[in-house]
Protein backbone atom coordinates (compact mmCIF):
# COMPACT_ATOMS: atom_id res chain seq x y z
CA UNK A 1 0.00 0.00 0.00
CA UNK A 2 1.26 3.04 0.01
CA UNK A 3 0.42 6.89 1.72
CA UNK A 4 0.61 10.19 -0.17
CA UNK A 5 -0.59 13.56 0.53
CA UNK A 6 -0.67 16.63 -1.38
CA UNK A 7 -1.57 20.38 -0.23
CA UNK A 8 -2.03 23.68 -0.94
CA UNK A 9 -0.86 26.22 1.38
CA UNK A 10 -1.28 30.15 1.00
CA UNK A 11 2.79 30.32 0.77
CA UNK A 12 3.44 27.67 -1.64
CA UNK A 13 3.01 23.58 -2.03
CA UNK A 14 3.88 20.35 0.59
CA UNK A 15 4.01 17.07 -0.64
CA UNK A 16 4.65 13.72 0.79
CA UNK A 17 5.02 10.42 0.07
CA UNK A 18 5.70 6.86 1.98
CA UNK A 19 7.98 4.59 0.25
CA UNK A 20 6.90 1.02 0.98
CA UNK A 21 5.73 -1.19 -1.72
CA UNK A 22 4.68 -4.70 -1.32
CA UNK A 23 3.36 -7.79 -3.80
CA UNK A 24 2.03 -9.92 -0.37
CA UNK A 25 2.83 -9.74 3.35
CA UNK A 26 6.21 -11.58 2.72
CA UNK A 27 7.27 -9.22 -0.70
CA UNK A 28 7.99 -6.05 0.62
CA UNK A 29 10.04 -3.61 -0.77
CA UNK A 30 11.46 0.14 -0.51
CA UNK A 31 10.61 2.52 -3.69
CA UNK A 32 10.33 6.02 -3.85
CA UNK A 33 6.91 7.60 -5.20
CA UNK A 34 7.64 11.44 -5.27
CA UNK A 35 9.53 12.95 -8.72
CA UNK A 36 10.17 16.11 -9.19
CA UNK A 37 11.31 18.40 -12.05
CA UNK A 38 12.52 21.70 -12.17
CA UNK A 39 12.64 23.00 -15.86
CA UNK A 40 14.22 25.93 -17.34
CA UNK A 41 13.76 28.38 -14.19
CA UNK A 42 10.59 28.66 -14.75
CA UNK A 43 8.40 25.64 -14.21
CA UNK A 44 8.29 23.25 -11.07
CA UNK A 45 6.55 19.59 -11.74
CA UNK A 46 6.47 17.51 -8.81
CA UNK A 47 3.84 14.21 -9.02
CA UNK A 48 2.94 11.23 -6.09
CA UNK A 49 2.13 7.92 -7.17
CA UNK A 50 -0.24 5.01 -5.70
CA UNK A 51 -0.83 2.00 -7.28
CA UNK A 52 0.46 -0.65 -9.20
CA UNK A 53 4.16 -0.36 -9.02
CA UNK A 54 4.50 -1.09 -13.33
CA UNK A 55 2.16 1.36 -14.43
CA UNK A 56 3.41 4.47 -12.04
CA UNK A 57 7.46 3.83 -13.05
CA UNK A 58 6.15 3.70 -16.76
CA UNK A 59 4.50 6.83 -16.73
CA UNK A 60 7.35 8.34 -14.82
CA UNK A 61 9.78 7.47 -17.59
CA UNK A 62 7.34 8.58 -20.17
CA UNK A 63 7.33 12.03 -18.51
CA UNK A 64 11.59 11.91 -18.26
CA UNK A 65 11.71 11.25 -21.79
CA UNK A 66 9.48 14.35 -22.53
CA UNK A 67 11.51 16.04 -20.66
CA UNK A 68 14.59 15.02 -22.25
CA UNK A 69 13.33 15.45 -25.84
CA UNK A 70 13.19 11.85 -26.29
CA UNK A 71 9.85 11.73 -26.35
CA UNK A 72 8.39 10.49 -29.76
CA UNK A 73 4.76 11.73 -29.93
CA UNK A 74 6.35 15.13 -29.19
CA UNK A 75 4.45 16.36 -26.44
CA UNK A 76 7.16 18.00 -24.01
CA UNK A 77 6.51 19.07 -20.60
CA UNK A 78 8.98 22.37 -21.14
CA UNK A 79 5.74 23.37 -24.07
CA UNK A 80 2.89 23.14 -21.55
CA UNK A 81 2.42 27.34 -21.28
CA UNK A 82 0.00 26.11 -17.77
CA UNK A 83 -0.22 23.49 -15.47
CA UNK A 84 -3.83 22.74 -16.58
CA UNK A 85 -1.81 21.50 -19.85
CA UNK A 86 1.01 19.37 -17.91
CA UNK A 87 -2.09 17.58 -16.13
CA UNK A 88 -3.39 16.68 -19.31
CA UNK A 89 0.15 15.07 -20.72
CA UNK A 90 0.33 13.18 -17.59
CA UNK A 91 -3.40 11.84 -17.00
CA UNK A 92 -3.49 10.78 -20.88
CA UNK A 93 -0.11 8.87 -19.98
CA UNK A 94 -1.29 7.53 -17.01
CA UNK A 95 -4.71 6.24 -18.71
CA UNK A 96 -2.76 4.61 -21.82
CA UNK A 97 -0.29 2.88 -19.86
CA UNK A 98 -3.18 1.19 -17.65
CA UNK A 99 -5.49 0.67 -21.29
CA UNK A 100 -1.82 -0.99 -22.52
CA UNK A 101 -1.00 -3.42 -19.93
CA UNK A 102 -4.85 -4.28 -18.87
CA UNK A 103 -5.54 -4.67 -22.54
CA UNK A 104 -9.10 -3.40 -24.23
CA UNK A 105 -11.60 -5.99 -23.53
CA UNK A 106 -11.77 -4.94 -19.69
CA UNK A 107 -14.08 -2.64 -18.08
CA UNK A 108 -13.86 -1.03 -14.42
CA UNK A 109 -11.00 -1.14 -11.96
CA UNK A 110 -7.50 -3.38 -13.03
CA UNK A 111 -4.97 -4.67 -11.20
CA UNK A 112 -2.88 -1.96 -13.06
CA UNK A 113 -4.35 0.94 -11.43
CA UNK A 114 -2.92 3.92 -10.46
CA UNK A 115 -3.56 7.53 -8.42
CA UNK A 116 -1.53 10.19 -8.65
CA UNK A 117 -1.38 13.81 -7.24
CA UNK A 118 0.47 16.35 -9.62
CA UNK A 119 1.14 19.65 -8.34
CA UNK A 120 3.65 22.81 -9.09
CA UNK A 121 4.19 25.86 -11.03
CA UNK A 122 4.36 27.62 -14.61
CA UNK A 123 5.49 30.89 -13.53
CA UNK A 124 3.21 33.26 -14.32
CA UNK A 125 0.13 31.11 -13.27
CA UNK A 126 0.08 30.64 -9.06
CA UNK A 127 0.62 27.31 -7.98
CA UNK A 128 -1.43 24.08 -8.43
CA UNK A 129 -2.31 20.68 -7.50
CA UNK A 130 -4.27 18.32 -9.19
CA UNK A 131 -5.67 14.55 -8.21
CA UNK A 132 -5.06 12.36 -11.95
CA UNK A 133 -7.58 8.94 -11.50
CA UNK A 134 -6.79 5.74 -13.77
CA UNK A 135 -9.44 6.62 -16.30
CA UNK A 136 -7.37 9.48 -17.50
CA UNK A 137 -9.71 12.47 -15.74
CA UNK A 138 -8.39 14.72 -13.12
CA UNK A 139 -9.70 17.66 -10.13
CA UNK A 140 -7.94 20.21 -8.65
CA UNK A 141 -7.43 21.20 -5.28
CA UNK A 142 -9.40 24.38 -4.19
CA UNK A 143 -10.26 26.44 -1.32
CA UNK A 144 -13.08 23.82 0.00
CA UNK A 145 -10.67 21.03 -1.08
CA UNK A 146 -7.03 22.46 -0.40
CA UNK A 147 -5.79 19.01 -0.34
CA UNK A 148 -5.57 15.60 -2.13
CA UNK A 149 -4.80 12.12 -0.51
CA UNK A 150 -4.25 9.07 -2.71
CA UNK A 151 -3.33 5.37 -1.48
CA UNK A 152 -4.15 4.15 2.20
CA UNK A 153 -6.23 7.68 3.28
CA UNK A 154 -8.25 6.89 6.02
CA UNK A 155 -6.47 6.86 8.98
CA UNK A 156 -5.14 10.18 8.37
CA UNK A 157 -8.00 11.86 7.27
CA UNK A 158 -9.58 13.04 10.52
CA UNK A 159 -6.80 14.76 11.66
CA UNK A 160 -6.04 16.22 8.39
CA UNK A 161 -9.65 17.73 8.63
CA UNK A 162 -9.19 19.17 11.69
CA UNK A 163 -5.83 20.28 11.44
CA UNK A 164 -5.33 22.11 7.91
CA UNK A 165 -5.36 25.79 8.21
CA UNK A 166 -3.99 27.09 4.60
CA UNK A 167 -2.14 30.30 6.34
CA UNK A 168 0.30 27.80 7.99
CA UNK A 169 3.48 28.08 8.14
CA UNK A 170 5.62 24.59 6.12
CA UNK A 171 7.54 23.76 9.44
CA UNK A 172 3.51 23.42 10.94
CA UNK A 173 2.52 21.79 7.73
CA UNK A 174 5.15 19.54 8.16
CA UNK A 175 3.87 18.76 11.74
CA UNK A 176 0.28 18.02 10.37
CA UNK A 177 1.99 15.32 8.21
CA UNK A 178 3.96 13.54 10.20
CA UNK A 179 1.47 13.05 12.78
CA UNK A 180 -0.92 12.48 9.53
CA UNK A 181 1.77 9.24 8.61
CA UNK A 182 2.00 8.50 11.68
CA UNK A 183 -1.38 7.63 12.06
CA UNK A 184 -1.69 5.62 9.60
CA UNK A 185 1.60 3.49 9.98
CA UNK A 186 0.69 2.66 13.34
CA UNK A 187 -2.29 1.34 11.85
CA UNK A 188 -1.36 -0.11 8.53
CA UNK A 189 2.01 -2.11 8.40
CA UNK A 190 2.00 -1.39 4.43
CA UNK A 191 2.75 2.17 5.19
CA UNK A 192 6.13 2.68 6.29
CA UNK A 193 9.22 5.02 6.29
CA UNK A 194 11.23 6.75 4.83
CA UNK A 195 8.88 9.16 3.60
CA UNK A 196 10.39 11.31 1.16
CA UNK A 197 8.78 15.49 1.40
CA UNK A 198 8.80 18.65 -0.64
CA UNK A 199 8.22 21.91 0.51
CA UNK A 200 7.40 24.69 -2.28
CA UNK A 201 6.96 28.26 -1.68
CA UNK A 202 5.53 29.98 -4.53
CA UNK A 203 7.25 32.07 -7.04
CA UNK A 204 10.15 30.33 -5.41
CA UNK A 205 11.15 27.57 -7.85
CA UNK A 206 15.19 27.95 -6.58
CA UNK A 207 13.85 27.18 -2.86
CA UNK A 208 11.91 24.15 -2.98
CA UNK A 209 13.12 21.92 -0.67
CA UNK A 210 13.10 17.98 -1.01
CA UNK A 211 14.70 15.74 1.80
CA UNK A 212 13.71 12.40 3.62
CA UNK A 213 12.54 11.25 6.62
CA UNK A 214 14.28 8.15 7.87
CA UNK A 215 12.38 5.49 10.41
CA UNK A 216 15.06 7.40 13.24
CA UNK A 217 14.51 10.78 11.94
CA UNK A 218 14.94 12.41 15.34
CA UNK A 219 11.83 14.88 14.19
CA UNK A 220 9.84 11.72 13.31
CA UNK A 221 10.25 10.25 17.17
CA UNK A 222 9.42 13.67 18.64
CA UNK A 223 6.53 14.12 16.87
CA UNK A 224 5.39 10.15 17.26
CA UNK A 225 6.01 10.45 20.87
CA UNK A 226 4.63 13.82 21.49
CA UNK A 227 1.74 13.00 19.98
CA UNK A 228 0.99 10.13 21.78
CA UNK A 229 1.17 12.27 24.65
CA UNK A 230 -0.97 15.45 23.35
CA UNK A 231 -3.41 13.16 22.36
CA UNK A 232 -3.75 11.76 25.77
CA UNK A 233 -3.48 14.88 27.49
CA UNK A 234 -6.34 16.54 25.02
CA UNK A 235 -8.12 13.31 26.03
CA UNK A 236 -7.96 14.24 29.70
CA UNK A 237 -8.61 17.29 29.47
CA UNK A 238 -12.14 17.09 27.34
CA UNK A 239 -14.93 17.95 29.91
CA UNK A 240 -16.63 14.46 31.58
CA UNK A 241 -19.27 12.54 29.79
CA UNK A 242 -22.06 13.33 31.71
CA UNK A 243 -24.58 10.03 31.89
CA UNK A 244 -27.67 11.57 32.02
CA UNK A 245 -29.38 11.74 35.59
CA UNK A 246 -25.76 10.94 37.30
CA UNK A 247 -24.47 14.06 39.22
CA UNK A 248 -20.76 13.35 38.63
CA UNK A 249 -19.82 10.12 38.78
CA UNK A 250 -21.03 6.93 36.63
CA UNK A 251 -20.92 4.57 39.63
CA UNK A 252 -23.07 6.77 41.86
CA UNK A 253 -25.08 6.70 38.50
CA UNK A 254 -25.29 3.34 38.07
CA UNK A 255 -25.90 2.74 42.15
CA UNK A 256 -28.54 5.59 42.48
CA UNK A 257 -30.64 4.05 39.03
CA UNK A 258 -30.76 0.79 40.98
CA UNK A 259 -32.29 2.13 43.98
CA UNK A 260 -34.57 4.23 42.54
CA UNK B 1 -22.52 2.19 6.27
CA UNK B 2 -22.30 1.79 10.16
CA UNK B 3 -19.90 1.73 12.72
CA UNK B 4 -19.61 -0.14 15.78
CA UNK B 5 -17.21 -0.41 18.63
CA UNK B 6 -17.09 -2.85 22.08
CA UNK B 7 -14.37 -2.74 24.19
CA UNK B 8 -13.70 -4.84 26.97
CA UNK B 9 -12.12 -2.94 30.16
CA UNK B 10 -10.90 -4.07 33.40
CA UNK B 11 -14.28 -2.71 34.86
CA UNK B 12 -16.66 -3.77 32.56
CA UNK B 13 -17.92 -3.17 29.02
CA UNK B 14 -18.48 -0.75 26.66
CA UNK B 15 -20.47 -0.56 23.30
CA UNK B 16 -21.60 1.84 20.87
CA UNK B 17 -23.31 2.00 17.40
CA UNK B 18 -24.64 4.46 15.11
CA UNK B 19 -27.98 4.22 13.62
CA UNK B 20 -27.09 5.01 9.84
CA UNK B 21 -28.96 2.57 7.29
CA UNK B 22 -28.19 3.04 3.84
CA UNK B 23 -28.89 1.91 0.44
CA UNK B 24 -27.87 4.22 -1.31
CA UNK B 25 -26.79 7.80 -0.75
CA UNK B 26 -30.52 8.61 -1.32
CA UNK B 27 -32.30 6.22 0.63
CA UNK B 28 -31.01 6.68 4.42
CA UNK B 29 -32.62 5.68 7.18
CA UNK B 30 -32.26 4.90 10.65
CA UNK B 31 -32.32 1.80 12.52
CA UNK B 32 -31.04 0.89 16.28
CA UNK B 33 -27.73 -1.71 15.86
CA UNK B 34 -27.31 -2.13 19.45
CA UNK B 35 -29.66 -5.30 21.26
CA UNK B 36 -29.34 -6.21 24.84
CA UNK B 37 -30.80 -9.20 26.46
CA UNK B 38 -30.71 -9.53 30.23
CA UNK B 39 -31.72 -13.40 31.36
CA UNK B 40 -32.65 -14.40 34.71
CA UNK B 41 -30.82 -12.53 36.30
CA UNK B 42 -27.39 -14.56 35.74
CA UNK B 43 -26.56 -13.15 32.41
CA UNK B 44 -26.50 -10.19 30.11
CA UNK B 45 -25.96 -10.99 26.20
CA UNK B 46 -25.48 -7.41 24.35
CA UNK B 47 -24.68 -7.73 20.14
CA UNK B 48 -23.47 -4.89 17.86
CA UNK B 49 -24.36 -5.14 13.73
CA UNK B 50 -23.12 -4.18 10.83
CA UNK B 51 -23.28 -5.23 7.64
CA UNK B 52 -26.91 -6.19 5.84
CA UNK B 53 -29.81 -5.39 7.67
CA UNK B 54 -31.80 -7.90 6.50
CA UNK B 55 -29.34 -10.65 7.93
CA UNK B 56 -28.75 -9.21 10.96
CA UNK B 57 -33.08 -8.41 11.45
CA UNK B 58 -32.97 -12.23 11.15
CA UNK B 59 -30.57 -12.80 13.91
CA UNK B 60 -31.80 -10.88 15.85
CA UNK B 61 -35.38 -12.54 15.39
CA UNK B 62 -33.52 -15.73 15.71
CA UNK B 63 -32.33 -15.05 18.85
CA UNK B 64 -35.10 -13.20 20.56
CA UNK B 65 -37.43 -16.93 20.14
CA UNK B 66 -34.25 -18.53 21.23
CA UNK B 67 -34.86 -16.44 24.28
CA UNK B 68 -38.57 -16.57 24.40
CA UNK B 69 -38.11 -20.46 24.13
CA UNK B 70 -40.00 -20.18 20.53
CA UNK B 71 -37.22 -21.28 18.54
CA UNK B 72 -37.57 -24.71 17.14
CA UNK B 73 -34.25 -25.96 16.74
CA UNK B 74 -33.99 -25.95 20.91
CA UNK B 75 -30.69 -24.25 21.34
CA UNK B 76 -31.94 -21.65 24.35
CA UNK B 77 -29.64 -18.45 25.44
CA UNK B 78 -30.93 -19.84 28.60
CA UNK B 79 -29.23 -22.96 28.64
CA UNK B 80 -25.90 -21.79 27.77
CA UNK B 81 -23.16 -22.33 30.47
CA UNK B 82 -20.74 -19.93 29.26
CA UNK B 83 -20.11 -17.32 26.80
CA UNK B 84 -18.71 -18.88 24.28
CA UNK B 85 -21.57 -21.55 23.92
CA UNK B 86 -23.50 -18.68 23.58
CA UNK B 87 -20.80 -17.20 20.48
CA UNK B 88 -21.77 -20.35 19.04
CA UNK B 89 -25.03 -20.10 18.96
CA UNK B 90 -25.16 -16.66 17.34
CA UNK B 91 -21.96 -17.50 14.95
CA UNK B 92 -23.88 -20.75 13.67
CA UNK B 93 -26.88 -18.13 13.21
CA UNK B 94 -25.53 -15.55 11.53
CA UNK B 95 -23.67 -18.36 9.33
CA UNK B 96 -27.45 -20.09 7.87
CA UNK B 97 -28.68 -16.74 7.32
CA UNK B 98 -26.27 -15.46 5.27
CA UNK B 99 -26.08 -18.93 3.18
CA UNK B 100 -29.98 -18.96 3.00
CA UNK B 101 -30.09 -15.66 1.54
CA UNK B 102 -27.15 -16.00 -0.72
CA UNK B 103 -27.67 -19.58 -2.27
CA UNK B 104 -25.29 -22.64 -1.83
CA UNK B 105 -23.16 -21.80 -4.98
CA UNK B 106 -21.96 -18.91 -4.41
CA UNK B 107 -18.22 -18.49 -3.01
CA UNK B 108 -16.61 -15.69 -1.21
CA UNK B 109 -18.43 -12.28 -0.06
CA UNK B 110 -21.69 -11.97 -0.60
CA UNK B 111 -24.00 -8.77 -0.17
CA UNK B 112 -26.19 -10.52 2.46
CA UNK B 113 -22.96 -11.08 4.31
CA UNK B 114 -23.06 -9.14 8.28
CA UNK B 115 -20.58 -9.03 10.99
CA UNK B 116 -21.14 -9.01 14.68
CA UNK B 117 -19.65 -8.03 18.16
CA UNK B 118 -20.96 -10.04 20.74
CA UNK B 119 -20.21 -9.32 24.24
CA UNK B 120 -21.33 -9.99 27.81
CA UNK B 121 -21.33 -12.19 31.39
CA UNK B 122 -22.58 -14.83 32.59
CA UNK B 123 -21.93 -15.12 36.32
CA UNK B 124 -19.12 -17.31 37.22
CA UNK B 125 -17.61 -16.63 33.97
CA UNK B 126 -16.13 -12.79 33.77
CA UNK B 127 -17.50 -10.78 30.58
CA UNK B 128 -16.15 -11.56 27.76
CA UNK B 129 -16.22 -9.78 24.46
CA UNK B 130 -16.31 -11.71 20.88
CA UNK B 131 -16.24 -10.32 17.18
CA UNK B 132 -18.10 -13.06 15.15
CA UNK B 133 -17.88 -13.27 11.45
CA UNK B 134 -20.15 -13.58 8.15
CA UNK B 135 -18.05 -17.37 7.75
CA UNK B 136 -19.74 -18.10 11.13
CA UNK B 137 -16.23 -18.11 13.18
CA UNK B 138 -14.99 -15.58 15.78
CA UNK B 139 -12.33 -14.60 17.99
CA UNK B 140 -11.99 -13.53 21.32
CA UNK B 141 -10.67 -10.50 22.91
CA UNK B 142 -7.70 -10.46 25.09
CA UNK B 143 -5.06 -7.91 26.88
CA UNK B 144 -3.57 -7.51 23.55
CA UNK B 145 -6.42 -6.89 21.78
CA UNK B 146 -9.18 -5.18 24.26
CA UNK B 147 -11.88 -3.85 21.60
CA UNK B 148 -13.44 -4.49 18.49
CA UNK B 149 -14.59 -2.43 15.60
CA UNK B 150 -16.82 -3.24 13.44
CA UNK B 151 -18.10 -1.72 9.97
CA UNK B 152 -16.58 1.72 8.70
CA UNK B 153 -13.88 1.29 10.94
CA UNK B 154 -10.46 2.96 9.80
CA UNK B 155 -11.11 7.04 10.60
CA UNK B 156 -11.63 6.02 14.15
CA UNK B 157 -8.82 3.51 14.81
CA UNK B 158 -6.14 6.12 15.58
CA UNK B 159 -7.62 7.76 18.51
CA UNK B 160 -8.69 4.60 19.89
CA UNK B 161 -5.16 3.22 19.15
CA UNK B 162 -3.49 5.96 21.27
CA UNK B 163 -6.39 6.64 23.59
CA UNK B 164 -7.49 3.01 25.14
CA UNK B 165 -6.26 2.13 28.59
CA UNK B 166 -7.94 -1.05 29.88
CA UNK B 167 -7.98 0.94 33.56
CA UNK B 168 -10.31 4.03 32.25
CA UNK B 169 -13.46 4.94 33.76
CA UNK B 170 -16.39 4.28 32.08
CA UNK B 171 -17.05 8.13 31.71
CA UNK B 172 -13.60 8.25 30.18
CA UNK B 173 -14.43 5.41 28.13
CA UNK B 174 -16.88 7.59 26.62
CA UNK B 175 -15.24 10.40 25.95
CA UNK B 176 -12.77 7.82 23.96
CA UNK B 177 -15.99 6.60 22.10
CA UNK B 178 -17.54 9.72 21.18
CA UNK B 179 -14.50 11.39 19.80
CA UNK B 180 -13.15 7.95 17.85
CA UNK B 181 -17.00 8.47 16.49
CA UNK B 182 -16.80 12.25 16.07
CA UNK B 183 -14.22 11.46 13.85
CA UNK B 184 -16.01 8.84 11.83
CA UNK B 185 -18.67 10.74 11.14
CA UNK B 186 -16.87 14.00 10.37
CA UNK B 187 -15.41 11.92 7.24
CA UNK B 188 -18.28 9.48 6.53
CA UNK B 189 -21.56 11.06 5.74
CA UNK B 190 -22.89 7.41 6.41
CA UNK B 191 -22.33 7.46 9.74
CA UNK B 192 -24.21 9.21 11.77
CA UNK B 193 -26.08 10.16 15.08
CA UNK B 194 -28.35 9.11 17.30
CA UNK B 195 -25.33 6.85 18.97
CA UNK B 196 -26.74 3.97 21.25
CA UNK B 197 -24.51 3.09 24.14
CA UNK B 198 -24.38 0.44 26.85
CA UNK B 199 -21.63 0.37 29.62
CA UNK B 200 -21.80 -2.78 31.86
CA UNK B 201 -19.97 -3.10 35.17
CA UNK B 202 -18.60 -6.65 35.61
CA UNK B 203 -20.66 -9.00 37.85
CA UNK B 204 -23.09 -6.26 38.08
CA UNK B 205 -26.13 -7.39 35.65
CA UNK B 206 -28.28 -4.77 37.35
CA UNK B 207 -26.81 -1.88 36.67
CA UNK B 208 -26.11 -2.25 33.32
CA UNK B 209 -26.91 1.31 31.54
CA UNK B 210 -28.47 1.98 28.03
CA UNK B 211 -28.72 5.15 26.41
CA UNK B 212 -28.82 6.94 23.17
CA UNK B 213 -26.99 9.97 22.55
CA UNK B 214 -28.70 11.95 19.40
CA UNK B 215 -27.15 15.10 17.04
CA UNK B 216 -28.41 17.88 19.60
CA UNK B 217 -27.01 15.85 22.40
CA UNK B 218 -24.86 18.49 24.89
CA UNK B 219 -22.30 15.60 25.37
CA UNK B 220 -21.58 15.17 22.25
CA UNK B 221 -21.47 19.13 21.04
CA UNK B 222 -19.21 19.80 23.67
CA UNK B 223 -17.01 16.52 23.14
CA UNK B 224 -17.11 17.49 19.21
CA UNK B 225 -16.02 21.36 19.45
CA UNK B 226 -13.84 20.43 22.48
CA UNK B 227 -11.74 17.92 20.22
CA UNK B 228 -11.11 20.11 17.60
CA UNK B 229 -9.99 23.22 19.71
CA UNK B 230 -7.64 20.63 22.07
CA UNK B 231 -6.41 18.69 18.30
CA UNK B 232 -4.67 22.23 17.50
CA UNK B 233 -3.62 22.56 20.76
CA UNK B 234 -1.81 19.31 20.94
CA UNK B 235 -0.39 20.10 17.44
CA UNK B 236 0.77 23.59 18.80
CA UNK B 237 2.54 22.23 21.67
CA UNK B 238 4.66 19.71 19.55
CA UNK B 239 8.10 20.36 18.63
CA UNK B 240 8.35 22.47 15.38
CA UNK B 241 9.61 20.42 12.79
CA UNK B 242 13.13 21.13 11.83
CA UNK B 243 14.42 21.16 8.35
CA UNK B 244 17.99 19.68 8.50
CA UNK B 245 20.57 22.16 7.95
CA UNK B 246 18.54 25.26 9.24
CA UNK B 247 18.76 27.19 12.69
CA UNK B 248 14.84 27.59 13.25
CA UNK B 249 12.66 29.14 10.66
CA UNK B 250 11.70 27.29 7.14
CA UNK B 251 12.15 30.48 5.07
CA UNK B 252 15.17 31.34 6.51
CA UNK B 253 16.63 27.73 5.73
CA UNK B 254 15.29 28.23 2.03
CA UNK B 255 16.63 31.59 2.03
CA UNK B 256 20.31 30.30 3.06
CA UNK B 257 20.16 27.87 0.94
CA UNK B 258 19.54 29.64 -1.91
CA UNK B 259 22.67 31.99 -0.84
CA UNK B 260 24.49 29.52 -0.75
Amino acid sequence: MTYCVGMMLDRGLVFMSDSRSNGGMDYVSTFKKLYSWKLSDDRLITILCSGNLGTTQAVINDLDERVNGKNLSGDGLLQCKTMFQVAKIVARSLKETIQEARGPEIDGNSTFDATLILGGQILGERPRLFQIYPEGNFIEASETSPFFQIGETKYGRPILLRGFDRGMSFSHSMKLMLVSFDSTMKTNLTVSPPFHYQLFPCDQIDNAVEGIISEDDPNLKMISEGWGDALKQALDQLPNFVIPGSQSDLFEALRSSHNE
